[in-house]
């Protein structure tokens, strides 16, 4: 485990020196690597199942990488976990016991703690809360990070750690996450899921979803201001149903997308309705 | 109607001296009034059925306004109806007839253009594709606007007062703006429905919606660089059942929103597998 006091020069430094073990080559994995790395860590080796995207990843950040979990190094600091969900406690039994040293942080948001319950001494977990793709970059200190230990000194070191990387750190329970992570997939993948129905109506019509940019930041932007209900326009919110009947008619080839808009048409007007009665 | 050579200086310029009378008095009808007077044009009068929008408008910019169609002003250039999609038709009936000088232009993405048919001598459509709130502005230039108009002298003057309005003017027919209608609903409205969801999910843990704010603008920013079927990430995408479970049981006290989440992870998957497919 990390010894803070010589490695690490103060909490709101960088993290020169300590000695980090990714497992896992994912998209959250592979974010979380360069931003380590970009604070000064040492990525010591990177872990995946598949030779491909283990050595992609080593490559980017220059470190040698295994593909067999009995090779992963047992004098690393950290050991973090960034894997499947459900393949995260089996990766656990397979570390944890031969590196009682090392602090294991995992990185998932539906996941509790508890799933290192008697394995690891120390461990914790950083759940990074944003859309991660190898194809885009971003700025990592933006990212809000909520942070969990299973002891006062692990929390130190997870907090440490993720306060470097982020200028936005929050502790928080595994059950209070797991309803955040649910928040997050309305808020960003069911979202993004909207933008593709909408780049697949454009694309059948020989338009560009470049035209949809605006009008996408603004959605976006807008609820800074207001929230997500009082900040609603459209034919919904306004039980337009002579416009709503055109819309669908024009959806006859994609019964999937017609189902998507009464439902979500309905929910709309049920949520203003009862803001209403507020 | 206006006539360009002695009122407009050039098309790049300003809308210093033209007349417009603004029916409607709603999110739209706003935003536009306020980006018309910043441009130069003269707002003679405001009309909406209601005195309290009506006033409220009118003293923003100010200028009077009206309650009766039959008081609207016979000697404008032109007459910007922004009401709602269905009454479109019947505000023209009643001013065009009578008002025969002037240029007529809606600014519905769902109603055809010949809503003006045996109506107005000139015609046309301003489609600002935005989120308008009255409480929150924005800039009017970074707003796409579609027109469209009846004939070559209107169309030259919607294209010039929506070029002093916005930077980006595109020429779009009625058959194909109602397509554009539609994904922006899908775009603007559901995704931040979408939101709506997440914040109340977020409530009912007393946890602020506010942090959502960085993994919000994340994904309306990420889809500048991948297209939407590319940049998804999250349990749907990954056909991760276990998490889904798990996320439907959270929202066993909210049937509507598992509806929605089923119903979105399954489309979520289909157009990724389709996508995998071609």
């Amino acid at each position: 485990m990390l010894n803070t006091e010589t490695s690490i020069p103060s909490s709101a430094g960088r993290l020169d020196g300590l000695r980090v073990v990714m497992i896992g080559a994912g998209n959250v994995a592979t974010h979380l690597a360069l931003a380590l790395c970009g604070a000064g860590a040492v990525l010591s080796q990177v872990y995946s199942r598949t030779a491909e995207s283990a050595s992609r990843l080593a490559k980017t950040i220059g470190c040698d990488f295994v593909t067999g979990l009995d090779e992963v190094l047992t004098d690393a600091d950290v050991y973090v976990i960034s894997v499947k969900d459900d393949a995260i406690r089996q990766v656990a039994e397979r570390l944890c016991p031969t590196r009682t040293d090392g602090l294991f942080v995992h990185t998932s948001g539906c996941v509790p703690l508890s799933v290192f319950d008697g394995l690891a001494r120390h461990s914790g977990v950083l759940y990074p809360m944003q859309t991660f793709s190898k194809a885009k970059s971003l700025d990592f200190r933006a990212v809000p990070c909520f942070v969990e230990a299973g002891d006062g000194e692990a929390m130190r070191e997870v907090q440490m750690i993720a306060g470097v990387l982020s200028s936005k750190v929050v502790p928080l329970s595994s059950d209070k996450r797991k309803y955040l992570h649910l928040a997050a997939v309305f808020a960003c993948n069911f979202a993004n899921h909207c933008y593709a129905v909408a780049e697949g109506i454009l694309r059948e019509q020989g338009l560009s979803f470049d035209v949809m940019q605006p009008l996408v930041e603004e959605t976006a932007e807008k609820v800074r201001v207001l929230s997500p209900v009082a900040a609603q326009t459209g034919p919904a919110v306004r039980n337009d149903t002579e416009v709503m009947a055109t819309h669908l008619s024009l959806m006859s080839g994609h019964p999937q997308w017609q189902v998507l808009y009464e439902q979500m048409s309905k929910d709309i007007y049920m949520m203003t309705e009862k803001g209403a009665r507020r």
